[in-house]
């Protein structure tokens, strides 16, 4: 690792000390607050909690598991960064045979590890360190090439990562539990208990994750309106989705009482629903939908489909992974492309529309106007 | 919510796309670092944390209720802040018929929410979800019409809330749970003991609240030297509370052990009492006067106040709040008023009192030198 | 505490109500987000996290000790800040009789206090809260002392504070634990024990400081860029120092278990070791390095070191503190000198030196270019 970083890893002209003398200069900056590190910082910090707090300890709901929930997704997050920054430095940073570091790209990095976050909520309680650091190995690099094919070769737009991040995630970790799954496992089943105590610690990472899912959609958008109306989105839907699974937890329950699973987690799905079309002119009662649509789907989800996916297909889903990031990231997906092909001249003004899709190079001809089974996909 | 929010909700001119070549032309703004969102943010953020972290693990230090407090508080926290958009849009920003929001109005919904938590912490443990929604629907509404009459109609400067959120949302809660009193409840005092565990989690929720406080009472206040002021004053306000509350609570307690409950609450005092004050031109020292009376008062009130209000006035207060944020609260507006008072144009420069005081439109012959009985409420 | 504050403290320009008409005018400042606040006030309420989370978290793992733990260090780092604006404002901030005061006063003293809490570390659970303060008013003193004579008159260049803040508050604590000994204090060893939960308490301030670090290395740093390559640096050596210490801990331990005495410890050196050399242009395989060599000397340090040191030489370092912030703070003061030495005009640029390594007023002939046994201390 040390020797790959020493090859490859420079810093960008932004975070070089001759920053100050050529980059400010050419592009006739006049002030130190104008570098992308204002801009985009307290996102990251934000960010970087949700990944080690955030779904550290969502993990820890298990009784006798919160020590190794937190701990080994802090290791695996560790490894996982470093790992994400070289391969999605050579697709995306990589300039005359280096590859240009800046904060973007630690955001960028911590995104990539969200996806593996995700994918060990499928697994969790059922592998060894060295396993999940393979699977971490194994599903950034994976990651990175999904991401440059989605991104760079179809020009999909995807701040907040709907697709890249939370469905690829979901369905590479349902993959690796449906290939670890053996018979004998189910005798863990009687570990999977939860306590009081690890039912609060859980809920630490439930609101920083809730908390902090404004940033994480709209941390890598273009600056100045587009991040504003990101985070704005990102908070409408988190709070509609609330309401829905709480209302429909104690429908669905016997008796009407609260099911903490579905409050740690279900109450999440708006913000994975929302992350595609979030800096895009979605009103913020489309959020309100969003959010209202995913609190429902998901917490259905948690009551039938999970045991279905169990005792049906073998797959064994640790934390309900499939509802809270895999489904919502598809009806993210779907929205994405629904708000995207209403995009208009009148609504964004045309250079808005330009910088929102960035509509440059060879992309400058593509329109939003989606003719039925045409170039939508283009303009998603 | 959603019908509502599709009527009247769009986004402020700095979240739209077309802020790139409408607003930013006509005002000449020429960077896109000076969107309100990058002034705003981070503060928000904060906020966000001290109303679901802070308020939340506050109230887990009953032994039986710790996933309860959290829960609710965040189920009402989610609903309120939906609603405050709505009832603070049509009397803040209400426009040709729309609500423009942006994220000034994500803070003010969090501050509003931030009352009613403060009146939950009353009646923790004494009430239904269901009763939780309906308090928090009319605590929001009345909210934001007393918000109204101060701001809007008598000019009032409160960027900290310390009139607005704090003494409102102390009052409103303990006349609810003046109203909720029946007699048999005094049963449950027994289920109202703490354990070692969940006081250490609510010393979580104690700390995030203490940390954030700054960004809290600078949140929304003016951009540039307003909000730099505001969050070292009460930065100073609550690290002298601290110091106050530890020594009268080995004081006042027997054989000089310090009360846990003291701890949790007491020391957050200072921050309620600087809320009105801070972005003015308090001095550091005021700040600490300020944070040292209130340490006293607090201290003081959970010893012998709230034993009296239970056994006479048949109020009970679970976690004190008259202490933490309704004296103080009063303090508050006090020292705000006294602060207003002294203003000058040796000390604020005469464009800066203007600007501090928004002196302008119907507002530009009020000067801050109140004569006795004058207009000295109309100054602070 | 108040009167000294009265005599001496006032506010900083930018964040005066004067700032509006005299300073914005006179240095042609055209946007309120110049002011220093915006460019600080994120990574400050970071490091604030750090020190009462934190710091306050990582100590609780002693089983009986939790909420002595986090109360303590609430306290003394509540007194500390206080005390620490008046010490580091008469040394650093003092002009015509007064200190004036602003964000960046708060951030020095958050890392002064940063300081004690380090000593703290040290003596935790061996000690009265009289104790503690007495101990925090004079390291306060003693830190601002040593700061004033590195930083002034040596002008060596230390922002993430490995030197001032890390060795000198481990070897504080190391004294103070020594002279504290007595024989009869090996009784408490029954009381060191974690229990489960503890341990997960400990966690919360583990990663709090881990992920926050980055934050702490940049908080003083130059605008612009430096900030951006401290918290790029910082980033970079924290995550390679938690592979390698929980590489080593399986290798040190019998049967490959981990220890969570290292997992909570260890995977910080890597953050103190950078502190000095993170703003400078050490590039990310650098940071690596650092990391890694910390990583082993932290573990190693804790298997082998610190038994040791209380068997023979009687210093019973209950955190552990020594291999923490000891001999990384070393290291990080050893990997300044080296990087400072390695300075180059075709690296910085030659404006970039200069403003790096602030080599204006007196210091305008100091070269970075050491001869062996020269001025390389200068430049460090």
């Amino acid at each position: 690792m040390i020797i790959l970083f020493g090859v490859f890893v420079r810093f960008t002209p932004e975070a070089s000390a001759r920053w100050e003398e050529e980059e400010k200069k050419q592009n006739n900056i006049t002030s130190d607050i104008e570098n992308d590190f204002y801009y985009r910082y307290p996102s990251f910090q934000d960010v970087h909690v949700m990944i080690f707090i955030g779904f550290g300890f969502l993990m820890t709901f298990l009784q006798r598991y919160g020590f190794g929930a937190v701990g080994f997704n802090f290791l695996l997050a560790s490894f996982g960064i470093q790992w994400a920054i070289l391969m999605q430095g050579w697709f995306h940073s990589f300039k005359d045979g280096k590859i240009l570091i800046g904060v973007e790209n630690l955001i960028n990095a911590d995104f990539c590890v969200g996806s593996v976050c995700v994918a060990f909520g499928a697994i969790l309680g059922k592998s060894s360190p060295v396993q999940l650091l393979i699977m971490t190995l194994f599903q950034v690099t994976l990651f990175s090439v999904n991401e440059y094919i989605l991104l760079n070769l179809l020009h999909v737009i995807d701040a907040g990562g709907s697709m890249t991040i939370h469905t690829f995630g979901a369905y590479f970790g349902l993959t690796v539990t449906r290939i670890l799954y053996r018979p004998n496992l189910e005798q863990s089943k009687d570990k999977q208990g939860s306590v009081y105590h690890s039912d609060i610690f859980a809920m630490i990472g439930t609101i920083f994750l809730w908390m902090y899912w404004p940033s994480f959609n709209s941390a890598v958008s273009n600056h100045g309106d587009a991040q504003h109306r990101a985070a704005i989105n990102t908070y409408c839907s988190l709070a509609a989705c609330v309401l829905t699974t709480v209302a429909f937890s104690s429908m669905l329950e016997k008796k009407g009482k609260l099911d903490m699973v579905h409050i740690q987690n279900a109450t999440l799905a708006g913000g994975v629903a929302v992350g595609t079309s979030a800096e895009m002119m979605l009103p913020p009662y489309g959020s309100l939908i969003v959010g209202f649509i995913c609190g429902i789907v998901s917490t259905v989800g948690y009551v039938y489909l999970t045991p279905f996916l169990e005792s049906r297909l073998h797959i064994q889903d640790t934390c309900g992974i499939h509802n809270l990031h895999g489904m919502p990231g598809i009806i993210g997906g779907i929205v994405g492309a629904i708000t995207a092909a209403a995009a208009t001249k009148r609504v964004y003004g045309s250079e808005g529309l330009v910088k929102t899709f960035d509509f440059t190079g060879d992309y400058a001809n593509r329109t939003p106007m989606p003719l039925l089974g045409g170039p939508l996909w283009g303009a998603s």
